[in-house]
C-alpha cells in the first residue's frame, strides 16, 4: 500500500512517463516493421491473422515491460479485455493501452496507426504517451506540465464559432444499420449548420492529438473505449482544450462517447447538434462485443 | 506549331516532368512556410486572407515558371479560373493546376495539404506530379514509365471485395442540404455492404495517391475538379489502378465525379452503389461558383 502511495507521488509519475515513452518507441517500431510487410504482402489474405498477432505482441510487450518497472499496478489493454479480463478503475494506478490505434487503417497497410499509453491513478488520468509511429510523431502529457508532439508544446484551437470549425469524427466498426443512419445524421446535423468540414482518419487516438495540436477544432466519437482515449485525454487537456461526455457532462472514461475541443464553448455547442449513439459501457459486466 | 508538336514527343516531356518537380518542390516550401505562420497566428481571423493570398502566390509562380520554360504551353489553374479564365482541354500541351489542393485543410493549418501539376497534349493526360508539402511525399507519374512517391514505385491495392475495401471520399465545399443528404446517403450504402471503412481526409489529390500507394482500396468522389484530379489520374494508372466516371464510363476530366481503384472490378462496384449528385460541369460556359 505503502508502495502504490509513493508511485502515485509526483516524482515516480516522471518515471513511469518515462518508461511508458521508451515502451511506446518499441512497439512502433514493431507495428512500423508489421506494416512494412504487410505492404510487402500484396494478396492480404492473411491481414487478419497479421494483425491479431501484432496487437497482441505489442500489449504483451507494454505490459510485461512496464509490470516488471512497476509491480503493483494494474493493467486495461484492449487484447486483454478481449480475452476476458474486467475493464473498470480502481484506485490503483492502472495502464488503460490501446497497441494499436487505427486496426483498419493498419489491415489496410494505411499509415494512420498508433500506439497509446494512458496511467490514472485514484481514477484521474495523470499521464499520456501516443506514437504515431509511422510518421515518427511521439505526444506526450502530463497533468500540470503540458502537453508535447516531439518535444513541442501543443496547443489547442481557441476557436469558438462552430461554422468555422474543422470536426474530426470515426464510424468506428459497428455496422447496425440504425446506429450506422445516426452517425450520418449526425454529421449531417453539423454540416447543414454549417459547419467548415469534417474528416475521417481512422484512429480516435489521433484524432484527439490533432485537437490537442490545434490542426483541427473538435472530435466527437460514439462506440470508442477507454483506451482510445485515456492517454489523449491528458494530452487535450494539457494542451488548454477540454474533453466532455456528449451530453455536455463530464467525461466518463467507460461511457464509450466523447467531445473534445479547444474550447467549452465549441464542445457544447457540437453536443447540441448530437443525437446519441447507444453502445454498451466499457464497465458493463457482459462481455464486450467490439 | 512544329515547336508544340516537338514539345508534345517523348524527349520533351521528361524536360517538363523535371519542370514541374522543381516547381513542386518550390511551392511546397511556399506553402509550408504559410502554414508555419497560419500555425503562429492563433487568431486565425486572417485565415481566408492568407489562404487567398499563398493560393494566388503559388499559382503564380507554377504558371510563371512553366510558362517561360514552354511559352507555347496553355494553362488551367483553380485560382485562374475563379479569376474568369475559360476552363477547357485542346490539343495544345496544357498544364492543369491546383496550387493547394486541401484548402480547408490549410485554413485550419492541418497537414494534409498538395500542390497537383498535371500535362495534357491531344488531349491526354501524359503526366502528374502532386507534393504533399508537410510530410514531404513527391508523388510523380508519367505514362508509361510508372508512378513513384519520393523514387519509390507505386502498386495500387489488388484488393476486388468491396466488404473488405477501406475507401476514401470527399465531402468537399458544397452545403446544399439536398445534395449533402445524397453525399452521406452514398456513404451510408457503401458502409451497409459493408465496407471495411470509410475516410475522410480533406484532399482529393492526396486520396488519389493513397490509392496509387495501395494504402486505400479506392476513392470516389462527386463536385470536384479537374485540377483535383488531372494529376493524380496519371499516378494511379501508373500504379497499375483505374480510373472512371462514376457511370461506369471512361473518366470524363470535366465532369466533377469520379471512382479509383486499384482493380476495375472494385471501381465497378463502387459505381453500382453511388447514387448520382449533379455538380455544373467544369468546362460549362457559365462561370463555375464553388
Amino acid at each position: 500500500m505503502a508502495g502504490s502511495e509513493e508511485r502515485s507521488s509526483q516524482q515516480p509519475l516522471g518515471e513511469c512517463l518515462d518508461a511508458a515513452v521508451k515502451v511506446a518507441l518499441e512497439a512502433g517500431k514493431i507495428i512500423r516493421e508489421a506494416l512494412r510487410i504487410e505492404k510487402r504482402v500484396q494478396t492480404k489474405s492473411s491481414a487478419a491473422d497479421l494483425v491479431t498477432e501484432t496487437d497482441r505482441l505489442v500489449e504483451n510487450l507494454i505490459i510485461s515491460t512496464l509490470s516488471e518497472k512497476f509491480p503493483s499496478h494494474r493493467f486495461i489493454g484492449e487484447e486483454s479485455v478481449a480475452d476476458g479480463e474486467k475493464c473498470f478503475l480502481t484506485d490503483d494506478p492502472t495502464w488503460i493501452i490501446d497497441p494499436i490505434d487505427g486496426t483498419c487503417n493498419f489491415v489496410h497497410g494505411a499509415p494512420v496507426v498508433a500506439v497509446s499509453i494512458g496511467l490514472s491513478v485514484k481514477k484521474e488520468l495523470e499521464l499520456g504517451v501516443i506514437y504515431s509511429c509511422v510518421e515518427e510523431k511521439l505526444y506526450t502529457g502530463r497533468k500540470g506540465h503540458g502537453a508535447f508532439c516531439n518535444g513541442q508544446k501543443l496547443q489547442a484551437s481557441n476557436q469558438t464559432d462552430l461554422s468555422k470549425a474543422l470536426i474530426l469524427t470515426e464510424l468506428g466498426s459497428i455496422r447496425d444499420p440504425v446506429a450506422v443512419k445516426k452517425l450520418f445524421n449526425n454529421m449531417e446535423r453539423l454540416l447543414k449548420v454549417p459547419a467548415h468540414g469534417i474528416r475521417i482518419i481512422g484512429s480516435a487516438a489521433l484524432d484527439l492529438c490533432h485537437v490537442a495540436a490545434g490542426d483541427v477544432d473538435a472530435f466527437y466519437q460514439f462506440g470508442l473505449h477507454c483506451w482510445d482515449m485515456a492517454a489523449a485525454a491528458v494530452i487535450v487537456r494539457e494542451a488548454g482544450g477540454i474533453m466532455m461526455d456528449t451530453t455536455g457532462e463530464s467525461l466518463d472514461l467507460m461511457s464509450r462517447r466523447v467531445v473534445a475541443a479547444g474550447t467549452s464553448e465549441m464542445a457544447h455547442k457540437i453536443c447540441k447538434e448530437l443525437q446519441p449513439v447507444v453502445y454498451e459501457r466499457d464497465d458493463s459486466t457482459e462481455s464486450t462485443s467490439n
